[in-house]
């Protein structure tokens, strides 16, 4: 098989990564920062071995590993930081590009007498700058922005933005569920405040983490509360951090696997990684004019890019392409709206959808040019999909 | 190393479930319902598999078993039954017996303008459940109740409060944490509405898994929006289950082990495995009294008891036996608040804190017989900690 499903979750994963999650299970397996005992404590350990391993990642003071706090997923993280930081009568500025992790939440904020701007971006994703420092208002309280769109790819100018919300007092949000273990993020140059990651997709850990860099004085509502282990006779959440916003268990298996994910990172060489997977997406869209009608959406040029490439191909149904992939040529993709319908109203493909292709340090240059093949034959020969139009994942 | 934190987390796992875990990570690791490519759809299969799984285990409708939505622990399900129904001027009823997992998120609740009223239970931890009618006003729109308490194990009348919950037309949420896969649940037979329960408990799973039960006809705001992977088009999330509930990517390979973990305790027998573990309650309890000066909590009939016993030993510091046992004799429990300071509250030992031992099917009667041996002898020769207190979980 070939697995270009990667922006959805990495696969193959390392094989350390396993074996971390089988030390917790078989060695490990107490709950963290829950009892004294020595099986709890090296819990704990372990636990807080991968917060310093994401903060060396990140650039975040190797003191404030604590203020690495771990959810579900990226998801989760990110409805903390909007929820947690925005009340009724703020402004937020976001973009026209992003996933539904934030752009549902806004929406659910807005309703609650939040002020959401939305800043248009281009047709082929990018934004300016300068865009969102004309929508800054006296009341706005937080940009949120995606690191780079999970549909085109496209890097957002977050250097930039940050130099303006730190100008202005405001704080920033950035969604790095489709950079974070790719694209280099230093929370101190970018200014960053707020940074929710996935764990399981380029960091390389197993479904089921992700976490919010939460920087030093700020200080978010909690949204979910319960037992921390600690200061348990306090009504509401301890101030401390990560207990403050880490309400029950953590998936500790899953975090010891996230920390073994990070060190193969750490180990090839983030660069080596983002090389090899922006090499992959150059060698696809070099390739594609071979394909009759293909129609690749975001900029072409690889230099600002996540390793993530969609497309539409003139005339054929989009669900019926990625089925065609999976059941004739075993290609794992994604064909639908990617949980980002805002991104695809700004290019357009609000209705056909697209075909999505994403890559991990995995995948190899002669994958991407059978894939090529492939798509080729399915134009030329009319090759279409017996029985229905393939599944979609929207 | 004697493990007798059980009440925490089970430990150590069946061995099937690291090898569900070792099965998702290699073999079916895409992302569950987010396309529909052949293993994104094997993963939400075996996704599936654990509902269906869980709704044979508490009688919930086979059809209903889409009803069922995963959380990263207990707590997350708890925050999402209690803040998504009741509202400003609802009242709620709860018990003096909670875990902060249910007492933190109506703290906060009370301060938005929810009324609620912390039935008082006796100082052994027993519950009337004519006293949780008398509560009921008006405006009741909830009772929210522990099944068992996590300090004392006692078990609560779920059965009769259901009757009146029912006969009310107010919704019943029941916290299973600590009697999800040990004791005996019936969402028909008692009327439960909502049902909060972890999955790395007693039902054997791995943590970073947890979930909700949602009656039919119940409909909760969300409490976290986001990626569904379909009706991605809505601007909140959709009214179909599990998506509403389940924003962002699932801990798929814990769930995975959930299943597994599920599948033991019905090759097992439930009753097997409750019939031991009250085995060893009973065990401990009746040799207690060869330990000068203990006092054990709750009821003494093993008939009503989850497979948790607290203990105080007279005129010795709760969090120095616990260290003691963990240093002197590799016994892992848990001494503390157990995050249940309402519950301490209750039994009056806020201040003094509680020794806590539970046990899972894999403790044995020789291990309780050494506990109690190493408990005589750290009285009767005063046996204390050279150096500090030892560790307290609170």
């Amino acid at each position: 098989m070939i697995y270009f499903d990667n922006a959805a979750t990495t696969w193959p994963k390392p094989p350390d990564v396993l074996d971390a999650m089988s030390y917790c299970i078989k060695e490990v397996g107490a709950n963290p920062g829950r009892a004294g005992h020595k099986m709890s404590i090296r819990a704990n350990e372990m636990v807080d071995n991968t917060r310093k391993k994401l903060a060396g990642l990140f650039n975040i003071d190797a003191a404030q590993y604590e203020r690495i706090v771990f959810t579900l997923n990226a998801t989760g993280a990110l409805n903390l930081a909007v929820k947690g930081l925005l009340k009724g009568g703020d402004h937020v500025v976001t973009s026209s590009m992003e996933h539904n992790s934030v752009g549902r939440p806004l929406n659910i904020l807005e309703k609650k007498g939040v002020q959401v701007t939305r800043v248009q971006c281009s047709q082929d994703g990018n934004l300016d700058p300068g865009d969102i420092k004309k929508a800054i208002r006296p009341n706005t309280r937080l940009v949120a922005i995606t690191h780079a769109s999970n549909v085109t790819g496209t890097v957002m100018p977050i250097e930039e933005i940050g130099k303006i919300t730190r100008g202005a007092g405001i704080a920033f949000l950035v969604d790095a569920a489709q950079t974070a273990g790719v694209l280099d993020i230093d929370v101190k140059k970018m200014n960053i405040d707020l940074l929710a990651f996935p764990g399981h997709k380029s960091l390389l850990g197993p479904t089921g983490t992700g976490g919010l860099y939460i920087g030093d004085g700020i200080v978010l509502e909690t949204l979910l509360e319960g037992g921390t282990g600690s200061q348990s006779e306090l009504p509401g959440m301890p101030e401390t951090l990560p207990e403050r916003y880490e309400a029950g268990t953590l998936n500790t298996a899953g975090i010891f696997g996230l920390g073994a994910g990070i060190d193969f990172i750490v180990e090839k060489g983030i660069k080596t990684i983002r090389d090899h997977e922006l090499n992959l997406t150059k060698k696809f869209i070099e390739g594609s004019p071979k394909i009759p009608g293909i129609k690749i959406f975001g900029s072409l040029n690889t230099e600002s890019r996540a390793p993530v490439v969609s497309f539409l191909i003139n005339g054929r149904k989009t669900a019926e392409i990625g089925g065609i992939l999976d059941k004739n040529y075993d290609i794992a993709c994604r064909a639908g709206l990617h949980c980002s319908p805002d991104a695809h109203r700004t290019l357009g493909t609000l209705e056909q959808k697209l075909v999505r292709f994403s890559f991990s340090f995995f995948n190899t240059e002669s994958e991407v040019n059978a894939a090529l093949g492939y798509l080729e034959e399915i134009v030329t020969k009319n090759i279409t999909l017996p029985g229905g139009e393939g599944g979609c994942g929207c």
